[in-house]
């Protein structure tokens, strides 16, 4: 029997290549031809759908639709299509559904209906043959290879990935990347795999070893990151983690904060970053134990994640791998197998 | 000085005076005038913002939208507008801002953008003198009245029967209410009364007095309450809730859910509620300890907060009202005060 952990160590490791991967030959080709079939049509609004992981990279790809193509985007709650029958009108609309699988019924009714009322459609997934894929008009193959590991890891960047690309590409016009944009992408898997050289997760997965739970936060781009951690500390580690976009956090829940609850708070270079800097400031005065993912320490937090400077939008792609690791550590610290947690399965039919 | 959680238990117990306002005379013409306006400006697509308890009404107003009217409904993210600047086009849509003070500048910020570019926008608040009210061409005022405790109820339900009242009213195309939906509309003050009179959540506040955290969910139309109600045993208990659709439930967190914590599912007498029953199933399997909301008893759950049997799109103006009330009973029973809990404001300026 394999080492607890092994299959979800290998995941992560390989998504440094999986980043290249997307940059290179018929998979780069073929972005950039949904790209530009894309680009054509120009769509008056997107919507997307997701589930789960693939629901925080839809979230990804909704805020780079908007701030990059300057197209009014929405989350769609698939329930209101495969439950109540709903038969939006969405002719100008382009439908992206994200999902690893490719085999969940509830984004396939949604695409169906979407290509029905006229929408381009366009799936986003791991499996080339799966129903979605074949449902959509348009199809991404983010190519991340199998996930050995039940909670998904490398499937969730190479769809963060593709979707960049596809955003840059649609936004270049002809889904081709400019050469500025490329250059600065094109870095990004020696990045990845540089922050996967350091091991301060593994560390701070001891501190946390009997940390009864934990909250997670960050603002903007960062966002989809800190729901991300969250999901993936509680599908490995069991371990009720909230996620807080910083700003709702200053509401209520910041009452959910104090010394015994670590904070990780994901606080990057940009624009999302400096909001969050009040953010950690006032967790600080609380006395909480906040740890921040990002480039540089930031006043109030007592420790930090590091990972290179860049441009915000790009940041999703590195921040999370040490969280990753940070969950996969603590799992293993808890006594469990995060390649085969309790209660979780690959594919979930929900309707 | 008053009764710790007095200003709670008044504003709780009139919700049911609150619909009855929205009914009649001033106000419901008020709300069928703006209705008429949405109706004859027929917008392509919905977008919706809010945060924190107004975001679970902005959530119940995209089910109602989509279902009801056939229109494409987002939840928009402000930071895009207000931290990163996009300009997304908004000419055919209607932008919705929910806040019960009217006060938060990125909702504004995000209605300002739209109304400039060329969005028909409405803003749904509590307060008529706001800026929010001021900033969007179309005001819904939900005259909730002065809110005493800083977790908010009445008002969110204000806002709830506002969005309710507004969409069945665009339905129809005049404003106005169909006689058939009028009477079961006007039957809720009655039926919330009822509701109101059960204290069965009182005791379900014993029996969670000493639980270290909680689940709840729902699915379509009751997902918005679970979500709710996870906010206000938060914002007033400092409960670690954790909301999750029931189809995601099914996904990774239901390793979450063990014999020590107490899930509470919202579970109604449509497709919603049906779809919850295999939900509930499962985490009985799991010895999971459930108590539903809903009007009749689920297998595999131990108890059940009583609500009356209503059309799923109805069940939100009952179903929080007893779990709103659980919420104010555990905060008394574990020597909080729900009227003032730390670390709550009751506007926050967020950017």
């Amino acid at each position: 029997m394999a080492e607890r952990g092994a299959g979800m160590a290998a995941d992560i490791a390989e998504q440094p290549e999986g980043y290249a991967r997307l940059l290179e030959g018929d998979h780069a080709a073929a972005i950039a031809e949904v790209a530009a079939r894309v680009a054509e049509r120009r769509p008056r609004h997107v919507v997307f759908v997701g589930r789960g992981t693939s629901d925080h990279a839809a979230l990804y790809g909704a805020y780079l639709t908007e701030i990059r193509l300057g197209i009014p985007v929405g989350l769609a709650s698939p329930s209101t299509v495969t439950l109540y029958g709903a038969r939006p009108d969405l002719s100008d609309a382009l439908v992206i559904g994200v999902s690893q699988s490719g085999g969940s019924p509830d984004l396939t009714g949604v695409l169906k209906v979407a290509r029905e009322t006229g929408a381009l459609t366009l799936a986003v997934t791991n499996n080339a043959e799966s129903v979605l894929a074949t449902t959509a008009e348009l199809h991404l193959d983010v190519a991340a290879g199998h996930e050995r590991a039940v909670a998904a890891t490398k499937t969730y960047t190479a769809e963060l990935f593709a979707l960049l690309l596809l955003v840059e590409g649609v936004r270049n016009g002809d889904g081709t990347l400019p050469a500025e944009e490329r250059k600065a992408i094109g870095e990004l898997p020696g990045l990845a795999e540089q922050v996967l050289a350091d091991r301060g997760a593994d560390d701070l997965a001891q501190r946390y070893r009997f940390a009864s739970r934990l909250v997670t936060t960050g603002r903007g781009y960062a966002y989809p990151t800190a729901r991300e951690t969250a999901l993936k500390l509680m599908e490995t580690s069991y371990l009720p983690a909230l996620a807080f976009s910083g700003a709702d956090l200053l509401h209520g829940p910041l009452a959910m904060t104090d010394p015994d609850v670590p904070v990780l708070a994901v606080v990057g270079s940009g624009p999302g970053g400096r909001a969050m800097a009040d953010v950690v400031h006032r967790l600080g005065e609380r006395r909480a134990d906040v740890v921040t993912v990002g480039p540089e320490d930031v006043a109030g937090a007592s420790g930090r994640l590091a990972v290179p400077p860049v441009d915000e939008r790009y940041a999703p792609l590195l921040d999370i791998l040490p969280l990753q690791r940070l969950a996969l550590a603590l799992a293993l610290a808890r006594g469990g197998d995060p390649d085969a947690p309790r209660g979780l399965k690959k594919v979930t039919a929900t309707l």
